[in-house]
């Protein structure tokens, strides 16, 4: 199988992760609980120096910690649910956030009746107007601003440089779902603007299926999304007030988390800038591919992240889909949990083709679906 | 290491999932959405099959379903606090619940105001005095039941024959944590009066970790923990409304699915009755084994499941976990995370010295221990 949906998950993944997932599972696949038998097996230290890695990865203060959920999803509602929400009256979001945000925060307005706005974008240029937002803020002051650091259906790149440090003029909340660029763009936390940073291990991060986390600074004061054991303090009725304790309730993946220690490892010694130049440089070619063939359009700028979105002349998404899966060439169709991104581009809402790369996509994959793409045409 | 500590996960796991899992990580750990091309690679297959052999296993009517979860105390609190609280207000537990259930119904306490009321036991016998049950249900209307199927801690099993019929008179809503007993003792749902079911793939499964959930009817009103992308209609401000979708939000983890597909394929190789005759037996041989040192105390029966609780003479349980860890013998000391078990056995506030059984212990392992606590009691 040619496969072009890395946004949806990398694949694969390099080949120490399965190796070191495959004998941690066989021999170290324990349940960890602090002053139990687990430092034996030496988990504590693979968790710890995992939470180490990521810190160190966004460059953060020792204020910061990491709390560990199963998926992205859940770290976002974790954020999300977890506000207060006495004095949130504005919540500015980008045209491209997930469903995870959308639709948890389509929830929490019925409770508690707050404006959702969308940052201003031109949308020719494909650019956020940031004098335009300077003048949103003013007039609606931002008290809790989510952007998804690249959109998953098209690639685009926030300038999170420019509309963080304008948002924190306001003491407002920043929340960064960096799903689709953690481990591939780089993230500086230093100077304490972002409050919470999402991040997806099994996706640019290179690890497997669940495990992903929050970044966020240790006097958090976010209310848990599920209560229960932590393995310290059981006698109490609450759970502990520390963070990541107060977050992370029932048996951590060790699996998972051992999988993430390695692909952390694997993206240290290989380099984010080195995967993002791979990365960079296959986009190119995919575009030129795509772009010989009048009849396909590429929805978006160039300039963003593996992530490629197309309209295809006489075919829906879903039928260019189902083609591409009989030439065994994986791709994504439709809206991508994306419908506010595929309502600001024009391509709701039947969506588009969504081709996404990784560091381990080839040329060759490309100039296969390059004589796919020409029998497709061809033969219509 | 000598592994004692199996209810807090069991391992190793049946060679068969480490094989496939390896396989299914190097080849098909793709991400799931519906009439994409995942289904070249077998996996919506395998997780369809899955949830079908769930429902096999516990014999469950057509109209029940499968809600999978990253753990058992997530699903706990997707239903709990999934539940509307309008006319709840007498929530009965078993003095052996988890934090999972208890931290969650303290904080739900909070904003509802309903009264957590303790099953009553008689703690000479360890048996739940059905008669005092039945006066405390007609005194206080049982509104929702919460009921672990066996103690984390003690091992001691519920009659859930006997009180949930009882229960079901006045048209609670019965909830049974099967975390300790999903694949070992036999459940049977045939009768619709269990209305969710949890079970944690990684304990009793003999599944990884990260796959857990809940059984329950296809019409059930539960409310989402959490909200996302779901593969399907995209489009839409809510969550699908259909069971699972509506409480899946997120990318499913198919590897542990994997892992838990051939592990119940395993199960039902090898029938649940031989994996429970198996266990029963090395506790018989693991109690007689305790049983010869006049200074360890078992705490409760010996009729339960393979969870032995101990108390030792002039040593705390922190104590002997230490030396058994020296020994690189593995046991889980102190609450398990279920403070009020411990308090109605007379264990609170230091717990106990916990030795959990699973079909892949052994005798050699039981002899290996004997030789430690001789050693323990001959050096003291």
């Amino acid at each position: 199988m040619i496969y072009f949906d890395n946004a949806a998950t990398t694949f694969p993944k390099p080949d120490e992760v399965y190796d070191f997932m495959d004998k941690f599972n066989r021999n170290s696949a324990f349940n960890i609980s602090r002053g139990n038998y687990d430092d034996l097996s030496g988990i504590q230290n693979i968790v710890t120096q995992t939470r180490q890695m990521l810190l160190n990865l966004f460059n953060c203060n020792p204020n910061y910690r990491v709390v560990f959920t199963p998926s992205a999803t859940i770290s976002i509602n974790t954020v999300l649910q977890g506000l207060s929400y006495k004095n949130i009256k504005n919540i500015y979001i980008t045209p491209f956030e997930h469903n995870a945000v959308l639709r948890t925060l389509y929830y929490l307005q019925k409770k508690y009746n707050f404006d959702i706005i969308t940052l201003k974008m031109s949308i020719n240029s494909f650019e956020y107007d940031i004098d335009s937002i300077q003048a949103q803020f003013n007039i609606k002051t931002p008290d809790v601003l989510v952007m998804s650091h690249a959109s998953n259906a098209f690639g685009i790149v926030s300038p999170i440089e420019k509309i963080i440090p304008l948002a924190k003029k306001f003491e407002c909340t920043t929340v960064l779902d960096c799903a689709q660029t953690a481990g591939l763009l780089d993230i500086d936390m230093y100077d304490n603007s972002i409050d919470y940073l999402i991040f997806a291990g099994h996706k640019t991060l290179y690890a497997p299926f669940g495990i992903s986390g929050i970044v966020m600074k240790d006097n958090s004061t976010l209310s848990p999304l599920y209560y229960g054991g932590t393995g310290i303090l059981s006698q109490e009725k609450d759970m502990p007030n520390s963070i990541p304790e107060r977050l992370e309730a029932g048996s951590l993946n060790t699996l998972s988390v051992a999988g993430l220690y390695v692909s952390l490892k694997w993206i240290k010694k290989i380099t984010t800038k080195k995967i993002r130049d791979k990365e960079s440089k296959l986009k190119s070619e995919l575009v030129q591919c795509l772009n010989q063939f009048s009849n396909i359009k590429i929805i978006g700028n160039n300039s963003g992240i593996g992530i490629i979105s197309c309209i295809f002349e006489s075919y829906s998404p879903d039928e260019i889909g189902k083609i591409l899966k009989e030439r065994k060439i994986a791709v994504r169709t439709g809206l991508h949990c994306s419908p506010l991104a595929h309502q600001a581009m024009g391509t709701f809402p039947l969506g588009s083709v969504r081709f996404s790369l990784s560091y381990f996509s080839s040329i060759q994959e490309i100039k296969e679906l390059e004589k796919t793409l020409i029998y497709i045409y061809n033969n219509s």
